[in-house]
């Protein structure tokens, strides 16, 4: 498979190399980067020094129309401008930003405060989370990869949803990321000197992942969902742990054998033992989202703990799985890595 | 004033001590620890050199009974074995550990794994939060310290509780620690390796400082609360952020107003602007706690952020509170550092 | 004693500010900023909400001229600029940046590529480092604050060189920073994702502050003194670590006794006992330099550690140090905060 | 290949199963922990849920026996007692503690105080560092694999001292190591709150490492070598990075060439480009030393920037490396694993 990366400086740029390098099935011919064209890869990710010798290329679709596949690492706005006069090229497009994420075009305004460039290209996108829509992505021309919170929020709060054990009118979503998911753009906030040795909430009046986590949960409850979400940046660089609290509505039985039942086919969601709290480093590097559900005092509040690699599973990892699964390969495959811990 | 320090080799033992030493109106004639009787205690903390000359000595009631006022900084179920027998000889006393801090001494057992010892001092005991019981604290002989996690947990919600704005059923409160929270006592769990670069939750289940956030604002509701806690572990050393969660039962008016007119008057309570989200390191070593208030949305939920430095609000700051109050000194004597940031 | 600040949106600003609020004789009267005119001060730095309710002014000379003392935390090449007409108006100055600190104007073009503004004022400048150039300080006009690296250095290898006991051609620093030593300022290196959880040496070929510590150590030995000086960013905010090795050129006597009495009097030098290694963080927000000196197997090789807060003895605290120096007031003065620990 | 593991429940265990479980030829077939017999590796070590199926065993001389090889990942002084038994049933022994690691029996006991067990067996271990002694590491019975330490400085020295281009009584090494290096062991000195946002030396006066480091520089250059060590602790995880020094005795020649001469045909030893500087993160997870030269201003001290994964090149990845050549395998096999950055 022929593999194109357009904006490939970022965090979840590096990534995916690091992912396809190793990836039986992926040959990766051209990475661009417009501000860095003519710059080796290895240069600006040493950790890929004698892994991958391309050098960034300027984006240029001579290149990209021949690959199967173009994965967008780029900022939101950028893909939408150049991804339908891809896709009509044949070329299969993941986006890991959030330009197709969004069914509504005037949605989609509203948070990222710009008009959509196609919004007919919307209606064809899959939204690429294989837990919720892994049949539509196999068949899909162009996938959305979901948000890094979206990604641990959904997984966590799924199995409740489609259950209807909780009030759906006042789901809470506590969220903490490492700072890697502000991205590796110069910004005073997330220097060490700030970030470090702290620890705040940001956005707790509205964030961008907050229209994206309602629309995947109504889809599956059928109905408007009412989410409370505050996200937080974490002293660390990666890993995203995600405290979900949903009020129980009726008895809701056996929890934890809910939990393990809805995922228990799930290559990538792993539901911990009953009492566990999963710790983001278990997770570090590898495609996988620990789950741990707990019900404290047997109240009727339920606290699900979800934790994932905010680069690989909430981006670069579901973004290989999704292709996995569009090109008809082993949904695993270059998948295996371990979480590195310590 | 003459003062005593019982156990002072961990970490809210060590912050009493930076504190205590510039703090004008007091003299410290002793600290004790039985396993380091004889090391100067500036050899273990080296911060204090040229600044505290003393050694820990054996604890010895023949010099504690001498004092003014005694700090109790030992483990849980320590205090309470020694502590009215020097009342009775005329000293008072605040204890940093939890032998004082819930009325009821079944529920001690329960969440304490033990008897307690004296049951009937319980009844006399103030509960330190100076923003509730400020007029008891002044005629106290016996003051309870309030743990870390209930002091921004209570602070943060008093607003709303007094005001009887939320839900007082389902309150949730998601609060996370640095590591300096779990004690200097060598364990695996907290080591560097394994507590760094990661984030978990821990004790979602039930932790100890559920029913003492519970009693407290019970006492402000006049009416049982339902809590649901979740503590977790930031790889930092200093600092609480709690983020806390009301759904509200009536129309609240501006919430804003709300907030800065209950601590217009507290000298350690700082309501941030609207909008704000505090940041842990803004308080590093300063006596104070920083609350913002949101309501994303303007929906039915209440999203409060109160951050701590939790060795100094959340323990030995406020515990030189407590003291200034009972000896009637002004209350901000030797609180007056500023936060260290970054 | 009237007080200004010139550029006081970086780190050494602030500390400057935390420190400046609780000095007894200093009334901050004017802090500028051209980016930031007109925000509060207490908005960019929140833990000085409370304690310092100035904003930030425009640079205007009108302020400035009518205090006793400014202090430049700007950019290198900024003060010398401006630096002229306000020592002929009568206001004392210290420059915490790199403009006066080197008194040959060719070697400072050479290291920090722009000719020099002010070369004759470059002869009237102190060097302030109190433990070499103290009396000079005490009638300074204007004051060159010594660089965070050159302060620790200098201090471990000062009784060394001056006792003529180590070889001057071959001295080795091997010297470790954390993150603030490099700016509050956007870049991609120091972010948390980048710096954190990693560590790596830089400008291992030549650092600007090579030719200041050569130069301050030269005029101890009275001789050129050659060094290696390899800087290190260490994942961490505040704090210098400074491994300085020597050759020993001739049988030294006791290394220990040494270096306690070459410190006896100094207010903020701490030798440290023999075989300890201080900690960066016993000197957090602290205006002290902890030095400990081992002879490695009694061989010919001597190891200084020397340790600092860079913002504080490093930046900061040093340039309150000098200003108390420069007024005649007790140098310790408004100096007095403990190292927070942890 | 039948593999068993001693001792594996500290960090260089967890790593060895993490690189094992996805080495083509290796089957893990025992693991042995006294205090933790019965419990499930993955339950101590999450990371490996659903890949590592084993429990922690007894250690039990009859499982062992059956092995192919064994590693031993032991406190040191715990191999010794039972390797001569196990060699002589016919089992390969890789030992990852220090106790085959001198040849002298008496340096052993000197430094690390115990008698040595099996004086006539150290005679036949080979130090098992690749780049030194590929060739008798294929024949070997026994392997020592050596410390982290060791590994980065040795490396760093190696094309120095073969040419004999630097003074070699007077080596410098001023080496840092992430906190993983101090094993996963409850100690105060590594908790999160004392190791963390600081910076420290350690053992300046003398480390186990210094004689390991000596006999491996000596026995390159055929003669005694004087070396300083001072190791530090890096507020992280993992990562090892040494700063070395050497002071040039002749003319040198391009060190630049001279470096990548030397580990040309390495696979795992990376020479960076001129003027580079190597980061720890760059090798986080991968079997990797990466070196870079420098030559300040064309003086006479070379100084050698050299980082690796501490638990990887510095220990379980060489450890597997040493398994491939042992059983004449690819070297490579099972290492491909690329640095995880950030």
């Amino acid at each position: 498979m022929k593999i194109g990366i357009v904006g490939g400086t970022g965090y979840t740029g590096a990534e995916l190399l690091r992912l396809l390098t190793v990836h039986p099935e992926a040959e990766l011919v051209t990475i661009t980067s417009r501000s860095e064209a003519g710059t080796p890869v290895a240069e600006m990710f040493p950790n890929l020094r004698g892994r991958v010798n391309l050098k960034f290329e300027e984006p240029s679709s001579d290149r990209l129309v021949h690959c199967d596949v173009v994965f967008y690492a780029t900022p939101n706005g950028t893909a939408m401008k150049s991804v339908p006069a891809l896709l009509e090229s044949g070329v299969k497009v993941i986006d890991l930003a959030a330009d197709f994420r969004l069914v509504d075009p005037d949605l989609w305004q509203q948070w990222y405060g710009m008009e959509h460039a196609c919004p007919e290209t919307l209606l064809e996108a899959v939204y690429g989370l294989p837990e919720l829509h892994r049949e539509k992505i196999r068949t899909a021309r162009l996938v959305a990869n979901p948000g890094c919170y979206p990604t641990s929020v959904q997984l966590g709060f799924l199995p409740l949803v489609r259950a209807e054990l909780i009030d759906l009118d006042h789901l809470i979503a506590d969220v903490k990321s490492g700072a890697s998911g502000a991205g590796r753009t110069a910004k005073v906030a997330t220097l060490l000197a700030e970030a470090g040795e702290s620890f705040s909430a940001y956005g707790a009046s509205g964030h961008r992942h907050l229209p994206e986590i309602r629309q995947g949960l109504s889809q599956v409850s059928g109905r408007e969902v009412g989410l409370t979400f505050v996200p937080h940046l974490v002293p660390m660089s990666r890993g995203i742990h995600a405290t979900l609290y949903g009020q129980l509505t009726k008895e809701p039985g056996d929890l934890q054998v809910l939990f393990e039942e809805t995922y228990a086919d799930e290559p990538f969601v792993d539901v911990m033992p009953a009492g566990a709290h999963p710790d983001t480093r278990s997770t570090r590097g590898a495609n996988v989202c620990r789950i741990a559900v707990h019900r404290p005092q047997d109240g009727d509040t339920v606290v699900v703990l979800a934790v994932i690699d905010n680069l690989v599973k909430g981006a670069a990892g579901q973004a290989v799985q999704n292709m996995n699964l569009m090109f008809g390969l082993e949904e695993t495959t270059g998948l295996d890595g371990i979480g590195l811990l310590p």
